[in-house]
């Protein structure tokens, strides 16, 4: 079974996103082994040292093949990134995803994964952004599988 | 005080959206009076049939600058929807968006829109999406403010 890091910087605190992300994680449960690996943030006074140890943390936890949302990546529709995925899961067994802090990801971490992609030109909080990203990769699957949840 | 009216195609029925949407009708209400106005979902069996009747619900809540999130509309980051929000104010007290049902909106309603905008490629269930716009007027009444929301 494909096993899917999420790799996020910051915790849910609020209980709606915690509980939004619950289901897609249980949804999720029939199509791969998912993990989502928290990052603490780190608020430093200075903006290059906060992503420089967010980064260093983040590297440590990828796994093998790493995306990164990066508003700088390539844009896909869901039908594109269910297909991105598919192919993926021919060659590999582990995908890490990675979502950044509110200052986003240093260099180091945007040099170092496998790719970039972007869900669109705006910015999203970071606990809005992961419920988007489980709800993404949970229609992949959907599309993969011929269910009509994707109409 | 600006008016924001929010037509939306179908409800919330899951308690985490709810609670998320009100968390932002909340913050909402320090910069406009913000109504959400829930058409119901119109399930024929025929996808135009849907769409034709959905489509005469949401054209009779049109009012103001109205603003449809279709995926073939103009994309925008977070700083130039701010400006456009902006800009808008200045000749408008009433600013309508409208997210479509599960199959999209009607032609009718495509063509009878002020503008069409898009937050990028992939599709969202209409639950989150919601969230998603809520949070994107939120943040550009943050950005307009000077505050440090968005980074």
């Amino acid at each position: 079974m494909l096993t899917i890091n999420l790799v996020c910087v910051g915790n849910l605190k609020e209980q709606y996103w915690i509980d939004a992300c619950k289901e897609y994680q249980k949804r999720l449960s029939r199509f791969c082994k998912l993990n989502i690996i928290e990052i603490a943030e780190k608020n430093q006074f200075e903006k290059a040292l906060t992503l420089n140890k967010e980064g260093q943390d983040i590297i440590s936890h990828l796994a093998g093949y790493s995306i990164l949302l990066a508003i700088e990546g390539k844009q896909f529709t869901s039908e594109e990134f269910a297909s991105k995925l598919q192919d993926k899961t021919q060659s590999v067994s582990t995908i890490t995803f990675v979502i950044g802090g509110s200052y986003g990801v240093s260099d180091s971490v945007k040099s170092v994964v496998n790719e970039k992609i972007s869900f669109g030109k705006p910015t999203y909080p970071h606990n809005l952004a992961r419920v988007m990203i489980l709800e993404q990769i949970y229609r992949a699957f959907m599309i993969n599988s011929g269910s009509s949840y994707h109409k």
